[in-house]
């Protein structure tokens, strides 16, 4: 009954005596480490809570009780624990177990995480929904230092301080700040882990208790009291947290089973919202992980013996870091900043290249943007790099803070498009729609690394106000790899036939042309005309775009409000007769690899093959009727 | 020399002595009153940052120095100082002065603000570029403690703090965050507050470097010495700030020139971040603002003799209010929530009558939409009112924390469209092309009272996911007082001649009714079809348009990305083949009325009889070609 594949459900572990359970913590780090080593995956941060994430079962009943996993990045223990053990290893591959807590999963899955620092806004107000429901469950939120430095934690807490509802946030401090170097948070903690134990005032409470014949509230009473003792004469500079309205405890040591159930059981009695700081090792159990937890923070597949991953190969994000200082080396106008993510952007090279050019904001896109704007102000040219899933997080700073006034900032949005592996909150499928309604922004979609580098030189040096590059991940299509890129606004490879034109932008490129030399091949002219920047929209396209009888566009990237509709709108507003169609994206995309992504929506050769037919078939019905 | 009205630069006050500069203040409130009594504006903020102001370009030259007024709502001194004495009777009015800070309008003005919680940022990226750049000019952030409950702002101090940079980040502790009790501000602040005033430890300070021969470096390492022993000895639990690596001076009387003028040269020599804790007082001055601070934060015109305004209207705000206290006595699941907009949205007598289901956030509108997404996993009916130029700062949390799930989260968006006076940081233009790149969202445009209640009935009732209604700021349009709201997504109005369909939403509607009946009187047929409910859009709308030669389209609201493009597309699928035209919102639109506003836009009666004339005729031509 004690092994991990016995339990079917997280109240199961709560009999479970120490040895057990640290047997449990044994097969739950064993379990992640086979998996992930095979499926890729967040690796550091999840071995880190894995006595949290037992001791948080044993102590609390979910889903009665509710857990918010911040990010997400430390959940792999939870779902092992609630029934997804036998189907752990399809973590995060098409139909499989999601990378992240996902309530359409597992009823123990309260809240979709993914982005950061969201989890404290979170549950207050599940806390705040069980309290005016008279529900006397406990909602607790996990939080990792790193997302503390996001600005929306800071809401969260100092808004959740405030009510007096059953809310314990624990901090889950791994150090990650430290070792970005993030301001406030890194230097606070820092603090605080100087600090006693919070076991050894946590003992002293005990003997009081002893002493107590009764429970009920004369014991409360007398714990709060207690508590309140013991706390001022040990405990200080807990300021902030305090001043946020929470009951500070901690630090507790985080691979303690004993202290985390009892600091638990505590945080239970206090009866108003707890910080609970609960200190880990990132990668704890797996020395390779111990050693380099950045690495193995999010890994793709590796040996699990010798900690060795296959090397990367060269990728948009690579040529981005390597084209970024090539242009800093004779500019020095060119500064870059990113938001917790250099080594994703491919810009660790920059970093150590040009320390005093390079900016880390933390977790905090809006700083980023607000912060590059301000930077361009005084005469630099920022390029913030960043995922297209989070740079939704900077859509206000975009507009009123960059838009407004024109300054020139440069957006380096990787991630674009189909994202593998991370499912629904990591799809890069917004930014085109996005960017669309914020005035006067200049967009380029390179689809090889040669034009990354040419839409990067352009973007800093041929416009003003927001210009942004969005690029995919991974590699450049091979078909691709030698096509170079022309330096206007569309590339036009026309037809013979005037008879159908296919316009794509970014990477699909490569199999529209395919699918399109084929059908030429086969005697059915189609032409292809190439969007390189995509805002603002060349009128020439429209131009030429109209003399077709068949235009179809072809998008990776969401169907609402994206370059579809919008070419759409201006042929039709241009007078435009012929037959229109759209490929674009519908859904929200679940985990999957990026063939498996683009295949599902239709945009891998064999569907863009089948759109351009069944459309062309169309127009030819719609010219007979 | 010394009056206001003589000073042409603000070198120009460098000179004078404190009973001439507190002339000059007497007559920089003067002013203030007697143009905001005739204009509208913000009054109590202005008021009470004017001896803040005056000390400030003392100490400072700008442009050389600095300054980023957070929001904006304390920048008249700050203009009248900077050669804006002239046109300030032309405050906030069409082609006048703006009530924010503006670049193009005068060079000591350095970033746009408008929206709060960006000037720390925006102020950390204008002094790392004057570091970069060997400017050794300073940069001042003055931002209130309202502001600081905004996350962005905690992200600007977090990464400020990180930096060598000339930076003076002036916390101007009006005690908004108290009237509101907004969690650890108002604590925090509280706590400072109550501590030795700046001005002393000053004095001592000055006592030791009154035993100092000589000036420069050993100057600056003696005062600093000087300094932290005093500090050491008078302040203590400043580690919130200290912690985010800022040198903490403070509380100031900020009504006190000499202490102000003393305080800022002791910040000049610092030498890394500082943050200067300022205590003034809203309204300073006007005793009837003093006493309601709120009153006149943000006025429209009054006498400035009695301090009475004329009473407001009935207009959208208040009627939402009382519309949502109805549903919440009948139903209490439902919950509102503002980001510090209670009075604007009309949530006071919510607040009032359901002390316990609302919940203000302060201007944290991220924070905001998570907790309600929060609130409605547990069951809750969260209703977040929020100003359209607002909802904008919550597009992830939109998107991730309550699309995604389809958390079912209700948003009034007030101030959408052309609204009047605050100028291009607060035009309601956005929301609708923001909001249909967010996957299942419904969104609702009510013309009238009525129809508002109706259509926020619906979005309580009759969806899922995130459901917004979007109305205007001020009062129903006149011609619609009587217009009886429908049920369904659309209503439409047939003429009999299947000419020319004109598409339309919100409180235009009434206008292209009135212009399409006078044209149908004069034997022109034109239809009309009102979208009650833009998303989803109702597939019979396009079936219903495409029966008609011409189909025009008008918006309050964004062309690009908006519902115009969006129809013209769907109508382009569905093989239109008439003339299609646009009259859409394309410029950042700068104060003015809304009957300017909309004359502007083209979106008057005259400019919408105009554009149907227009596109008629054109449609018109092109059949004849």
């Amino acid at each position: 009954m004690s092994d991990l594949w016995d339990i079917h459900s997280p109240v199961e572990i709560k009999q479970l005596d120490i040895p057990a359970l640290e047997k449990l913590c044994a097969q739950l780090r064993k379990t992640m480490i086979d998996t992930v080593s095979r499926t890729g995956g967040h690796l550091s941060s999840n071995l880190g809570a894995v006595e949290l994430t037992v001791a948080l079962h044993r102590v609390f009943t979910t889903p009665q009780d509710t857990v918010v996993w911040d990010v997400g990045h430390q959940c792999y223990a939870h779902k092992l624990l609630t029934d997804r053990y036998e189907r752990f290893s399809t973590l995060r591959q098409q139909d499989g177990i999601s990378g992240f807590p996902k309530p359409s999963e597992s009823e123990h899955d309260a809240f979709v995480t993914g982005h950061s620092s969201t989890s404290i806004s979170a549950a207050n107000g599940i806390a705040k929904a069980k309290a005016l429901t008279s529900d006397d469950g406990y909602t607790i939120a996990v939080i990792g230092d790193g997302a503390l430095t996001g600005g929306l934690a800071y809401e969260g807490l100092s808004n959740a301080g405030r009510s007096d509802d059953r809310l314990i946030v624990i901090l889950n401090d791994n150090q990650m700040s430290i070792s970005r170097n993030v301001g406030f948070v890194a230097r606070y903690l820092t603090h605080l882990r100087s600090r006693v134990r919070y076991v050894r005032w946590k003992q002293r409470v005990r003997t009081a208790l002893s002493r107590v014949p009764l429970l009920g509230r004369p014991f409360n009473a007398l714990l709060r009291d207690a508590k309140k003792r013991v706390k001022r004469s040990l405990l200080t500079n807990t300021s902030f947290f305090e001043n946020m309205g929470f009951y500070y405890m901690g630090p507790v040591d985080g691979h303690d089973l004993k202290d985390l159930h009892q600091a638990l059981l505590a945080a239970k009695t206090v009866n108003r919202p707890v910080l609970l700081h609960v200190e880990t090792v990132k990668g704890k159990g797996y020395p390779f992980a111990e050693k380099n937890p950045d690495t193995y923070h999010g890994v793709s597949k590796f040996d699990p013996v010798t900690g060795q991953a296959p090397k990367a190969g060269d990728n948009f994000s690579a040529r981005f870091g390597q084209a970024l200082c090539q242009l800093a080396a004779e500019d020095d106008r060119i500064v870059a900043v990113t938001a917790a993510m250099k080594q994703g952007t491919g810009l660790t090279g920059f970093a150590e290249k040009y320390p005093t050019r390079f900016f880390d904001a933390g977790i905090a896109e809006e700083h980023a943007v607000t912060f590059s704007s301000g930077m361009a102000c005084g005469g630099l040219l920022p390029v913030f790099a960043v995922y297209s899933p989070f740079i939704q997080r900077s859509y206000d700073q975009l507009l009123n803070d960059t838009a407004i006034m024109r300054n020139h900032v440069v957006l380096a949005i990787d991630r674009a498009g189909v994202v593998p592996d991370d499912g629904e909150t990591h799809q890069g499928m917004y930014d085109v729609a996005m960017l669309r309604s914020i005035p006067g922004t200049t967009l380029y979609a390179p689809c090889n690394y040669k034009e990354l580098e040419l839409h990067l030189r352009q973007a800093l040096y041929d416009t003003d106000g927001i210009a942004a590059v969005r690029y995919p991940k991974g590699a450049e299509p091979a078909t691709l790899a030698d096509y170079t890129p022309q330096y206007g606004a569309y590339d036009y490879f026309p037809d013979k036939g005037r008879d159908v034109l296919v316009v794509t932008y970014g990477r699909l490129f490569g199999d529209v042309q395919a699918v399109c030399h084929k059908r030429q091949t086969n005697g059915r002219g189609t032409a292809v005309l190439k969007l390189n920047r995509l805002l603002p929209l060349d009128t020439e396209v429209v131009c030429v775009a109209k003399e077709y009888r068949c235009v179809l566009f072809i998008e990776e990237g969401s169907l609402s409000g994206g370059m579809g509709e919008y070419l759409g709108s201006q042929l039709l507003l241009a007078g435009y007769t012929g037959h229109y169609a759209v490929r674009a994206v519908e859904e929200i995309l679940d985990a999957c690899t990026t063939a498996q992504g683009l295949h599902r929506l239709g945009l891998d050769a064999d569907g863009i093959a089948t759109f351009i037919e069944e459309e062309t078939r169309r127009a030819q019905e719609a010219v007979h009727e």
